[in-house]
């Protein structure tokens, strides 16, 4: 699938908003797979349809998490946990995409995982930077991102952390195994 | 056992810094049970004991846990971590306290747990407001722990995590349970 076709897919199921989005973070995920040597052309369809379930309704999330085997404490969870996982299933129902590189990096993109691909690592730290995002410390990120990819993606999480605990949001327990795995790789160095 | 007992036979396990803690604790302790509604004496004696372990060598933690049936994490965390349920296995061992309630609370002083008891949170507030301790946040916590003890250790463990995530530490699993555990009874109300 070229890129027209998968934007020309995606358009339909976004906002405006999150379209634009979604162009960031597939121009932002090219240049990071190139520097860090993960695959462009999957870092490309992944980032196009990362968030393919963004606006699907919750309730058609939550029977998608029942029925298709994904992990049941996901139900305990909102939308912005949901649609990561629900929409790797879904880009390979309905869009027929069935690399399994491409629908973990889907998947992983919100939360992370204990132990990350190169693809998953450029997909969710492409979300965190993309030039419309604007949040405090996003920029610290940017430069990390510039030099280290763990690096970068570990501030990342910290954040998100951070931040969710200052809202009093629950936290999905894959944030803090990425955390925990991000933490592991650096202290090795 | 009386205070005076407990005091004597904690007093050759701890350095006078950690001793000045614990008196702390221990008069916090009361005071957070009075009002709260825990069995006093047993705040009493649990907060006298609850850093019982803190200055056995890590091995000999490290050998507590593996001999005695703790959950087996605890090998990749430090003593921060493990001096605690260490501690409840010790103070029944040596001490010849057999007191469950006492027992779980010097267990989960440091971490908590996801259902915490009265006097669980009892000792885990007294730990981290007792008047010798000074650190930025601190004084907050106090005030929430005259109103609610509850909002108070989710105050403490809301700030224990973003303290460790700051200082890039690992975090035992029943920090995260605790902070879920919380957040439940306070978005209840």
């Amino acid at each position: 699938m070229d890129r027209t076709q998968a934007l020309e897919i995606v358009k339909s199921h976004l906002t405006e908003h999150r379209y634009i989005h979604t162009i960031g973070v597939m121009e932002t995920s090219i240049t990071l797979a190139q520097k860090y040597g993960a695959d462009v052309k999957k870092a490309e369809i992944a980032a196009i349809f990362h968030d393919y379930a963004k606006f699907r309704p919750k309730d058609e999330m939550r029977q998608i998490v029942k029925n298709e085997g994904l992990p049941q404490d996901l139900l305990l969870y909102g939308s912005e946990v949901l649609h990561a996982p629900v929409g790797s299933v879904l880009v390979k129902k309905e869009v027929g995409i069935h690399d399994v590189e491409i629908l973990n990096a889907i998947y992983h993109h919100t939360t992370g995982n204990s132990n990350m691909t190169t693809l998953e690592k450029v997909i969710f730290l492409a979300d965190y930077i993309e030039p419309n995002r604007q949040f405090p410390g996003v920029d610290e990120v940017r430069e990390a991102a510039q030099q280290d990819l763990n690096k970068a993606c570990l501030m990342a999480v910290k954040n998100t952390i951070h931040f969710l605990i200052k809202q009093n949001q629950k936290i999905y327990p894959l944030t803090f195994d990425t955390y925990h795995g991000l933490l592991e790789i650096i202290k090795q160095k």
